[in-house]
């Protein structure tokens, strides 16, 4: 089984700092362990983000998302979570984490959380 | 014909009760009754809220929206029922339940009942 | 040729009147005659309401739409009838009806009338 | 109520009779009765051909399927004479008559009749 | 809880027994019981024929889908049993049955069964 | 080649004058021809207003939208033209008037254009 | 009034004649004018062929469908005048085009016509 | 971490084994491991199959996939080892197996392979 | 290899500037270089502005978006410095910058800049 | 500017010759320049092979479209080029290469080859 990456996300220079801009990243590749059933679970992660002084380097949260691969973690959880670590690592004037995951039981779950006020852009 | 689950919507504390966020399930798999015809309805019930201390628990919603399988109930009521015992089992800050209903007499029906004023988000 | 039912939208009692909420009904089957040219017109009939005292029984309505088979009548005018006519029977807290009719002289038209102040819901 | 026109359909001499090649028509706007019930049934028709000496005037084609509005017809029924009353009218080398009827009783119907052999066009 | 319909498929004549045609019918509100697990489950069912003598009646196959509504049947075997009663009821040419299962443990499943041999239509 | 129409667009009483309502027509067969390279442009035209004491007629506006075939126009000039021209036609309370131009040099441009200030309907 | 093109088309060298290969063009952007009542007509033109020793130069087959603009043709006519053309200017192993026609009468009309054989490519 | 299934597909016994009838399973929920990188890779895994004396029991199957989630395979070879793992397990009269995975480098690969003879159904 | 086009936007004169009014442009063949890999990165461009004196020349907006083919530049700054040589250029009311650029280790990103306040239209 | 990289396809042994299987791979990031004007056009790729003793490595396909950037290239000898390298390094018992390309003059064009004869799978 190979090593999973260590969980933190790495931010570089916002290089037009000045504006107030949206970067809207999605995500179809996440995976964690339901703690109920430690059966795995899938999700699409969406993040949309007004960047103060930084952004948050790609590959860096595409190693950020792996890391939940073995983690037992509630769906309204995680994506609070997720939210939570990029508030810390980006600082972002504003920001919304979406967790889309899929059909359990037959229904389907979508978890929405933001951080900050969304400007008018 | 098996039994019937008794009508019970369960919660687990909201782990994040400090910040507003939203929670929206989609149940494709619902049905109950015409109270008219004795035949059967089925719809898509979808819920979005903003939960205050409590999550509902994903399968006792599957549970409780099974129980209506075999109860007479008109499509405008149903919907504004299942927003009722939610708003009682979970006392959401905001939440809105839709009743997507399938084609009857040629006109497809969809009831929307929402109970708290929705939080900026 | 069968007799065309008479012109007349019964309605029922609201079960939920204290609550502000929406019923969309879409009719994809309505068709009357353009009264130029006598030939037939087809539309989908979209209606969107907020009950008060009283809901429209769907039987009914599906009779009331069929009641246009055979009268002539303009795109503009009949989605205002119909809006006419539904505030008369429901007394609605507010209601939207749509004409969405079928392409004529290669241009699409749809006709949109509304009764009262949409309730925020 | 206006005159429903007679049922017939018009032709006119195929420009290209050496060649077999394909004309397919799309009709949207078709409506007949139910003989059961008398209520109105609506359909989308479509008719596939490959014409010998004559081509199907558009025009009467509309007329044609007009002529049903008023008429009492199974789904299975209308299909067939449509594409009886086509080979008639038309004597195609092949044709393919499809009735694509709204949903009754939660089920939606499709009747495809077809005269003559299909070429490999 | 209402009574469940006796289950049984009437067939009227069919009107142009002397061609091979096609007739489909889908109905999207079929549910049944797991066997397994005594819980819901929802299937869209898709029948496509060629008749011989015989006509399935519609409404009489919205009454037999429904006597499946507090039956235990696995998925491939409830396709199978509708396939066989349609036989029996309706000898067709041709019939093919398909059972579209919703979601299940984050699989989907299809099941499509058939009975003679298919006529070139 | 036939005669092109004159550019004139016929309006009719509006039925319903005490209701703020809207009309919204789609077109997509519009043809004009580059003033820059003489070659011919295709868009669709969108429009979305709300009558005062007249309502544009619906085979006006197709000869109207048709006289624009042979004439030289820019995406930007011509959407506004068909604005100012349905202004004084119909002085509605409120239009908006969309040209949705095809893809040129692998770019695709649509312009919005508005007359008044849409009412809340 | 613009120049309309004469009506030709060029054709440069295949530099793969060895190989049966298929070459798509679509053109939605095609119009022409109806010989009855003298207005527009739309379509998109659809050619599919195989070459032999030629390839149709693209910019030669936009001016060529440019060519029909003031042209009155029916769409069974127009479709199989296309395919003449192309077979006299490119002699191709094989070629297939489509008029897909915009609605008229609430009927939608599509031609397909073909020369040559189909190779299994 | 959560311990992984033991690899093995558990069959139960086909109700109509005298018919040759299809069964369609698509699970969207695979990931596995690049064996290069050790990154995360996904994919839906579409199996259709005609089964013989045995059917593959859907939790069983879920379990299979599960089994992959920490081990190093490369898309076309994993895609035929399942193949091969389903053949051994089901014995069926044929059977394919389709890996859909995600994009890579800008390219996204589907590998599809077959055991036995697709009969016709 | 082909000479890259000088980076400038050239401008015409807006003929209706007493009018807000906007202009959206989608151009999807944009490309340039990521700069930390030296990769060829795809994106589509879109962008939507209010013109106050000038409007942007199409041709020079294509040159422009080419420009961009051999430049090493991150999403984020590529789409800000649109923005900035586009308000250079044309000084509009109003413009929003979306670059939508393609997958990148299973991530999406999509960049939204906007210059102005967006007038109501 | 970056280097280009050089042109060669990478094979790595296929694990399972034995089978003929089926490998599609999707590219939608392809960029060559215009022979003609010397502008960027946008393609497309889709190869679809049954490989023989080799399967071609995925990141080296991607290399091999990438070196196209800065090349003439016409539509159909494009497509017809990247067959018969593909042909050389892998030598597949079947394979398709597709060229979807972008619209030019308002019409796009997608090329189609082969090379051996398509396995029954």
């Amino acid at each position: 089984m190979p090593t999973r990456p260590s969980r933190s996300l790495e931010v570089v220079s916002n290089p037009h700092p000045d504006r107030d801009y949206e970067v809207a990243m999605t995500a179809p590749e996440f995976t964690c362990v339901c703690p109920m059933t430690g059966q795995p679970d899938f999700a699409t992660i969406r993040i949309r983000y007004v960047p103060d002084q930084h952004l948050v380097e790609l590959k860096s949260l595409k190693l950020y998302l792996w890391s939940y691969r073995d983690e037992g973690a509630f769906h309204e959880d995680v994506t609070n979570r997720i939210l939570n670590d990029f508030v810390t690592a980006a600082r972002p004037r504003f920001v919304e984490v979406v967790g889309d995951f899929s059909v359990r039981g037959g229904i389907k779950t979508e978890v929405r959380a933001t951080y900050g006020k969304r400007p008018e852009i």
